[in-house]
């Protein structure tokens, strides 16, 4: 293997997901919390389904208020939408792509918050994404905007450029040496957070943070994604520095051990709730990143967590199923896959 | 399969071993609580010595104040002595046999503790190997013996065959299902006690239970062996019935899933304590018998716990291990072993 491909690999087993999103408001309208009356909801949603709908015919339009509480749970979960569109549903609507990648919440905190999922590191394939409908989108209405200050928004925070591009890493080596707290002031100094996966104060899980951009005004949105992405590459070469120090360290054992029985578990178990899979999959995943597990690349392993999660089970059954009979279900396949991926 | 055959079939599942124990003193001589100095202690453990190796030279003798520590705990980890005997080590000395299936132990409560162990059930053939022994013992010295009561032993208990005739059965079944009690009282209504594993007072580990006669005054020999049998033979039979409704029962998933894991974790894990073996063989175990793990006969995993005991990895080594060695090794051979069974 080169250097090349084997800071390439390391990044692959680092990087989770990349996200882009835009905030956007559209003039004349009041912002969503302050709308005169459901009325002026109901004209922004249509306003931007239509202008959508011109650009391409692949997203589908979902009014919270009209789709059921277990397919809202099903887009909490994909991160498609925001806990929050669910707060003021009787408002609030989603344009989702087909493919799952590109989803535009409506009359969230702002009118627009367009945003593009992709696994791995993919700031700029994102953001394209991300800006070609939304230069679609400005072609067929006036967003609110300041020379000055940029794009206005509900919140002070993402005034200007509107953009916060985020990178979810698996960090179980900074994490387990007890320097996360270190790498996020450093972040913090460049203009940068890191926090836990699911959002601002929650706790990291599986070793999952996220690092994403604090300040959206005075820079271009190219400045934001680079120096995002340059933090990233630091971080996963930190990680990858501990990594090599935690296989050889004096808890390697301890380690090896609590990984083995992970993988163990989630290859022989009869049943696995989705919260067990959550933490057994990031031991072996550091496992598979310490070279004490035959698995060359772990993302797959972050798309069979996405896949097992209970509301994408129930997709796929095309039916009711009970917790139990999920429990099941993902036990037999998680152990079909991690079986498969072994080497 | 026969209805014969099932029937062994499910006792090889459920007796572990035979344990067949005679209690003996020698005329002429106090109690060995009651020796008036360590000379007498000496002279009877000459005399024991020098009637055995005209009888067989296949007996060690070990003075238990010349061993060393690892090898008294050695002795003890496989029941070949009791603790009580190491409680006065200056006077006491036990004889094992090559196959260490035969030990006698001498000076602890009594002048001779002779036993004999074998694996499944074997209460007629453990007799009389014991049996053959203590005939030639007799030929060459007077055991204290009273026509009216038979032979006289230190503890009232004892008094009359000074026979104790034990078996170690596995139930999970009775256990789980809170029969165990219930099985324990009917036991006793018939003179027989029912323990833990590891004698009077003991928890159960890994449902592993000791069912022995407690009345040696009254009875013959072989009246005590034929009642120890039967009711073994009934405690089998509830056991398997138990283990047909547990198996199709309303928590047979739950059951599945830990036996499921902990056979995961047995076939994977990288150290592995002598605790952490006892406790999920047993789950292993209780999986192999409910049709869960593809195991026909356990009575190999009660052989692989005996030789994973820290003093027989050590004695198997020849050499002194540290405690991480020992565990390595233990994950390594549970492992191997478990694999290899799963048929």
């Amino acid at each position: 293997m080169t250097e090349r491909e084997a800071r390439m690999s390391s990044i692959d087993n680092t990087v989770i997901s990349t996200r882009v999103r835009l905030a956007r408001n559209i003039e004349g309208y009041p912002f969503p919390g302050h709308f005169a009356d459901e009325k002026q909801a109901r004209e922004v949603i249509r306003h931007v389904a239509s202008s959508m709908s011109k650009y391409s015919n692949d997203f589908n339009l979902y009014y919270m208020n009209s789709i059921s509480d277990a397919k809202a749970q099903s887009l909490v979960e994909n991160h498609l939408i925001s806990p929050n569109l669910l707060k003021t549903r009787r408002i609030s609507a989603a344009l989702i792509s087909a493919d799952e990648c590109v989803s535009i919440m409506i009359n969230e905190e702002d009118h627009l918050r367009e945003q593009c999922i992709m696994m791995g590191l993919n700031l700029n394939e994102a953001y394209d994404r991300m800006s070609d409908c939304d230069s679609a989108l400005s072609g067929d209405m006036k967003f609110a905007y300041d020379e000055q200050l940029g794009y206005l928004t509900a919140c002070p925070t993402n005034v200007g450029t509107g953009l916060r591009a985020s990178v979810m890493l698996f960090l179980p080596a900074l994490s387990l040496c007890g320097l996360m707290q270190s790498v996020s002031r450093s972040a913090s100094r460049l203009g940068l957070t890191v926090r836990g996966s699911y959002g601002e104060g929650s706790e990291a899980e599986g070793y999952t943070y996220q690092i994403s951009n604090e300040v959206t005004l005075g820079l271009s949105e190219g400045d934001i994604l680079s120096q995002v992405h340059d933090i990233v590459m630091q971080v996963c070469d930190m990680e990858n520095a501990q990594r090599r120090k935690l296989a050889k360290g004096d808890n390697a054992l301890e380690l090896k051990d609590q990984c083995m029985r992970a993988y163990g578990i989630l290859t022989n178990c009869a049943r696995l709730t989705s919260g067990e899979l959550q933490k057994y999959s990031a031991y072996v995943k550091l496992g598979a990143v310490l070279g004490f597990i035959p698995i060359r690349d772990v993302s797959g392993i972050d798309g069979l967590v996405i896949r097992m999660r209970p509301s994408n089970i129930t997709d796929a059954a095309e039916r009711d199923l009970t917790a139990t009979e999920r429990d099941v279900y993902r036990a037999e396949q998680t152990g079909k896959f991690l079986k498969g991926l072994v080497s």
